[in-house]
Parts: structure tokens; C-alpha cells; sequence
């Protein structure tokens, strides 16, 4: 009736499905907050970009460390979460036990939180941002090896 | 029988399903177009970020601002258009009302065609830029706050 | 029945359907790759961004040319990936032939595997890489574009 059917699975009484969908919102708000933190940034250093920008606040376009920081960690995450979503979606479709699936949703929505913030609000030392980092990066790795062998 | 299926949401015959993958296709072929417009300004102003791209035209590697300009408009969709696509997705299952759906996912194209234009294009004085790009933040935000609330 | 459903598309019984999952996953982990290569540049070429990971080193942090270009090859993954998962699926849904829509998947795979070769691992002359990320470029376009067709 339902013969390969993915009705069960992107069903909203599913809560992998439910998870998948809370944290990935979770996620673009968090994306969506780099950008409140890069003009943040460029206001408080004066440091803008474009000379459509600077000029009318009588400044030079100027490139600033605390800017590049905050932008690194923007780009940081358009490199690992945008991934995730993908990764994510075909594990879903492999399966996973509930507790496991959505362990890993979460604590990959908490390792970006936390690689942002020791990162490009408060500076932590090293290994801090590794640690925060590498944690998504394997989650991503887990679901997306998972996805390929089921799939092969 | 289809409890808490999604049959009815992802639906060839729901038109917000198929506007979200009209609008998407569109952001997707915008996005593509940015290429082009990177490669006219390389071409243009004889800048190539590569040896191997500088050296057969008897050039040197050099950063020019018109194509840094276009690099930071392209930039700018990667940031703001693939957290739209999940955004998306996940507001279309919050039941939203028909327009209310198609005029967010309109608005937000438009909006990203518009910051290209008046920031890579024709370089329009602040603040179109600032606003066609709050468009398409506060649209993004809406859609993820509204999912989030509904998967809370 | 299932009047317009998208039961008998995102199916695991469909092969176009089963192809996609399997191809984004491979993609996905063709990404997470970026993030080991530039690291190793990195740590061979003792170039760093961040202060903090320079400076237990004893090092500045420094920009180095083929770090730059690991960098390069990354963004241009960010700028050609995600939209090839929005455009995949769109055309998914445009009832394509499953032989046309492997091919398509699959070339696009290697296309993307093949650039990051010749631009980031062994350089390699031009047109490779110019022809490598056209490729990937044209299905992505022809994609969103035939999507677009149907959905109008």
C-alpha cells in the first residue's frame, strides 16, 4: 500500500522528523545571527566594505581583525550546516533509532552554537573551537557514511 | 489513513508546494547567474586569482574591486538563499495560508534580485541595498520563527 | 488516491529517488574533504588565521598562497553544491527519466570530485578545471531550468 513509501518517515507524528525539522529552524536562526554580529562588528570598528558604506560616515573602506573573525565563523558555518541539512535528511531516511537520531541533531545544533561563540563573541583558546568544531564535522561524517551505505 | 502525513503538503496539486519549488529553481538559476558576473568583471578588469588563469594571458594574479564587489554579492546569496530553501521547507508545514506563503517565498526572490542588481550591477546608494537584503532576512527569520514555534 | 502525491517520487523504491540520497551523501562527504585539505596546508605551510592558533606555535598568523587555494576550491563548492541539492530535487519531481537523472547526478559527482582534483590537489593547466566546474555548472542550470518549465 505504501510498498518504499517514505509517508512514515516524513510524518509529523514522526519526531526524527519533528527534530530534524525544530533544529534545522534552530539552525537557520542561528546563521541569520552572524549577520547582527558582523554589523555589529563594522559599526563598532568602523569598518566597512563598501565605499557606499564608508564615505556617507566620512570613513575608508577598511579591512578590521575583529570584522575577518566574525566573518570567518559566518563562513565557518555556510561550510558545515548547509551539509548537515543534506546529511540529515538521507539518515533520516536509514532508519535511525529515535534517541540516537535526535541526540545527534542536537548536539550538533549545540557544537555550532558553542564553535560560534568561542570562536567570535568570547575568544576561548584553543582547543575549545577544534573540539566544537570537529564535533559537528563527525556527526555530519556519521550520517552521511550511514546514508551511503545504506543507499549503495 | 494518513495521520500526520505530509501527502497533503508536498503535494503536486498544493500551490504552495509548487511555488516553494517554482522560487527555489529561480534563487537556484540567480545564484548561478552570480558566475557570470564574476567572470565578466575578471575578464574585464584582466583579475584572476590564479597563476594558472593569470599566467596564459601574460598577467599577474591581482585582487581588482569590481570583482571583489561581486565576490561579496555572491557571498551574500550563499549566506542568506540556502537557509531560505530549509526555512522554507519547514514553514510550508506549519500550514501557513496559501497567499500569505506565495507572497513570502515572491517578496524574498525578489528582494534577492534586487540586492544583487543595486549592489553588483548598478551601485545604487545605500539604503537599497540594506533594505532589499532586510527583505529577505526578516522573511527567512519569519519562516524559521514560525516553524520553530509550530515544532516547539 | 494519491491525486498529485509525491509518493511514488520520494520513494525508496524509486531509483532517481535512491540515486539522489546516495549522490548528496557522496557530495556531502566530498565537502567535509575541503575542511582535512585545508588543514593540511595549514599545518604544512604553518600559515594560520587565528592568533590563537598561531601563536602556541610561536607563529603570526600569515596568509599563504596554496592555503588560499584549498580556499578557493571550497568556496566554489559552497557556491555549486547546495543549489545542485535544490535543483535535484526539483527536477526529481519533473517526472525525468531515470536513466537521464542518474546520468545527470553522477557526472555532476565526478565533475565536482575532478575540479577540486586539478585546481586543489595536483594543479593542473587550464581548461581541466574551467571544464570540470562547467559541467557541474550546466546540469545544475539545465535542471533548475527544466524544473521552472514544469512548475510555471
Amino acid at each position: 500500500m505504501n510498498e518504499g513509501g517514505v509517508l512514515e518517515i516524513l510524518n509529523l507524528t514522526n519526531p526524527i522528523f519533528k527534530g530534524y525539522i525544530f533544529y534545522s529552524a534552530l539552525l537557520v536562526l542561528k546563521v541569520l545571527a552572524m549577520a547582527v554580529l558582523t554589523a555589529t562588528q563594522r559599526f563598532k570598528r568602523k569598518a566597512f566594505a563598501n565605499p557606499e558604506d564608508a564615505e556617507p560616515r566620512k570613513l575608508k573602506p577598511k579591512i578590521d581583525e575583529n570584522v575577518e573573525r566574525v566573518r570567518r565563523a559566518h563562513l565557518n558555518d555556510l561550510e558545515n550546516i548547509p551539509i548537515f541539512f543534506v546529511a540529515g535528511f538521507g539518515y533520516m531516511l536509514t532508519n535511525p533509532a529515535v534517541g540516537t537520531a535526535l541526540m545527534l541533531f542536537r548536539v550538533f545544533t549545540i557544537a555550532r552554537f558553542v564553535h560560534t561563540l568561542v570562536y567570535a563573541v568570547v575568544v576561548v583558546p584553543q582547543p575549545s573551537r577544534a573540539l566544537a568544531w570537529a564535533t559537528g564535522y563527525f556527526i555530519t561524517g556519521f550520517m552521511a557514511v550511514k546514508t551511503l551505505m545504506h543507499f549503495l
